[in-house]
């Protein structure tokens, strides 16, 4: 199959020749193509640029190509949601009201709220109830343009469970249209049986489950939940050192509601990511920026849960590599629409237009490893485009809080077509 | 054309022996019919309740009936927008970006932005260009579910111009399923000529053109924008007065920006809502009560501004009837997402999930003085039916910053099917 996508009012390329995730004035280097065209052959990106020199350059290519008229519209790579607890049990609605009914967190919790309701309906949920639920969900993804989605387990805190999760994310990968990135994250809370005794809960997921993950292939990244009351810093590192002697690339949720030197960890241990960071310290910060390490922040999280926001500007101005994400997940932020995260992020982080589109392509896929094969539309490169109906990329954001995804384009395949999936129409 | 819609979770029906707009605790009794039916013939709503029932007491129509199942969803009156700057020129995602970017507000004015720079494109704009623009953004409300908007002129500032706007609206009322109700606002600005003589203006629009637009039955409502720099209070109630002789019913931009009395006079002058009122004062608040003003808010024109949210919560509990709407404007508020206004209520306003329904339903509809019309599915009610696709009406605010629309029906014609419109598929 050959795609030609012309006429755009701007093809939002990303295209650069740096390596790596992009820091500084580079994220806002987002090399716009203006009145651009897309040539894509089977899975991958032939050529980006001016319809004139396509013709030139690839005649044959450009006289088979099927076309899609992007006129009034820009293209942009396919988005990578690079943080989200994807596969679990339940919905938490019950919660939500009473949080907004001013219950307190206490209160929430005797009512059978918080984490561990998620964990219990997970457990309980069965891997093919899981995989049709987690199924719906991608479909909602792929409407909001996300080509590319992370998938954290951590709702089992079991083996059984945890991999239940992991298999059911490793399947979807074989059959859904997104592609399914999976990271093992067994130490996301102490189990209610663990209390007291976390240390020999971080001995049954080093010793039990990280090696199982590792040997049945479930998994490229390890997280683990360093949070005051949860795992430690000298946990947390146990843990993904462990992973890392089994080739499990370290993340790590860092500095979410205390300050507790876990941005600093991430850059000590060498993780690809440090996610949250919304109590990160300017020491924590500068470390990471000298390790080049990933800032993955949640802005949905914190509108979610009305907490203060990660200080995205700050950590883009000191060198950080920041990419942004849903962190979908049924307690803390529901959401299935990076767009609208997005607009969050240019709202109430201080980023702009251009950063929170290197933060959700580029950057994003950098924080999965891959950010040599998407995340930015070049020669070679998978095929994962995705076609808005805006007249230009500032419009993502002015027009806030709506979808503006009309086609989707997955490794070279038309999936969605004037905002419906293919498959439904 | 005979509509049954079936098997829906629940079907939220803000039914009620009320008459007029809700207010304190009638805001949060919105009237669920779990496991619903609702029946529809021709324009209007025949019945509301269990299948059975239904078919003992319409068996021949339940018969004849086209079925629509709504599994797993839940049903709503259609959305009303009840204030919105609907019909204008242009787009301004350039001043939004230099806003983000640090810009003051005289650096935007010096680069020719802020209001006037769209008075200058709604003049510009021919008939024809407006009209079709604006039909394009009426099929993204009905996208996300709304069946009747308000569109206010006040881009013209000159009798020309505003009467273009007006007779946009108009036509598209006449050839859109959505209903446009029209606003008449003149004195939305003081036009740059008339600076220094704004109560020469103010007689323009009372001598000049208010007498028009009730000639030409171009507008229900007359509105002003009464702020410090812009019209007095005085200057305000002039025009409201002028309306009212001429048979249109008040309406007032209030206490925006400073405090102003605007909910103050909004009582006195028996306005059938006042707008904004993020700064109104104590006072205002508890005569708005006493006067049975409606408060319209506006929670995506501080979000997007980043001002203080309007204090909805308290406004319910002195016994205000609340109303929200997008306030769709070029400058600070380019949404055309209902559902998401809705969300950010709940987050920054205090407003619970069910009081937030009234807002957009019954109450927005009496803001436009069509309450006994259309806003509650009840019996001999217009067809204004949506079907969203989550399981239970909580789910619409915790699943935040997404559409869930998934079936529209308006004036008992199905117009959306699958979040797409009927006449793009
Ligand atoms: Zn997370
Ligand atoms: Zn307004």
């Amino acid at each position: 199959m050959t795609i030609l996508i012309k006429n755009a009012n701007e093809v939002i390329t990303l295209k650069s020749n740096i390596q790596g995730p992009r820091t500084k004035e580079q994220m806002r280097e987002i090399a716009v193509v203006e009145n651009g065209s897309v040539l894509i052959e089977a899975d991958h990106i032939v050529a980006v640029g001016a319809l004139d020199q396509l013709e030139v350059d690839f005649p044959d290519l450009v006289k088979k190509a099927e076309t899609i008229d992007a006129s009034g519209k820009i293209v942009m790579p396919g988005l990578v949601d690079c943080h989200t607890h994807l596969v679990h049990g339940g919905t938490r609605e019950q919660e939500f009201n009473m949080r907004l009914n001013g219950s307190t967190y206490m209160e929430i919790m005797n009512a059978g709220g918080g984490i561990h309701a998620t964990t219990k309906r997970t457990r309980e949920t069965s891997f093919e109830d899981l995989y049709e639920k987690t199924m719906q969900h991608l479909d909602v993804f792929l409407k909001h343009g996300v080509t590319t989605v992370e998938a954290k387990s951590g709702y089992g805190l079991d083996w059984e469970t945890e991999k239940k999760q992991l298999e059911v994310a490793k399947q979807l990968q074989a059959t859904h249209d997104i592609d399914v990135v999976s990271t093992f994250m067994g130490a996301h809370a102490v189990p209610r049986d663990y209390k007291g005794r976390e240390d020999e809960f971080v001995d049954v997921v080093i010793k039990d489950m990280l090696p199982k993950v590792a040997e049945l292939e479930l998994a490229e990244f390890n997280d683990v939940f360093c949070e005051k009351g949860v795992f430690t810093p000298e946990q947390s590192q146990r843990i993904l050192e462990a992973g890392k002697a089994l080739g499990l690339t370290p993340k790590i949720h860092a500095d979410e509601i205390e300050p507790y030197k876990g941005a600093e960890l991430a850059a000590e241990v060498g993780a690809i990511s440090a996610e949250h960071l919304l109590v990160a310290s300017d020491e924590g910060i500068k470390k990471m920026a000298e390790a080049g390490t990933i800032a993955v922040l949640l802005p949905g999280t914190a509108f979610f849960l009305r907490a203060p926001f990660a200080r995205g500007r700050l950590m883009i101005d000191e060198g950080v590599p920041v990419a942004i994400s849903t962190d979908f997940n049924p307690g803390s932020s529901p959401t299935m629409s990076l767009p609208f995260i997005m607009n969050l992020a240019c709202m109430h982080m201080g980023m702009t237009l251009e950063e929170v589109l290197t933060a959700t392509t580029i950057n994003a896929a950098y924080a999965l490893n891959r950010g040599e094969q998407i995340g930015s539309l070049e020669a070679d490169k998978k095929a994962d485009v995705v076609i808005l109906d805006v007249a230009n990329y500032k419009q993502l954001q002015y027009f806030y809080g709506m979808n503006h995804t009309h086609t989707v384009i997955k490794n070279g395949q038309v999936v969605v077509q004037n905002g419906i999936l293919l498959k439904d129409q």
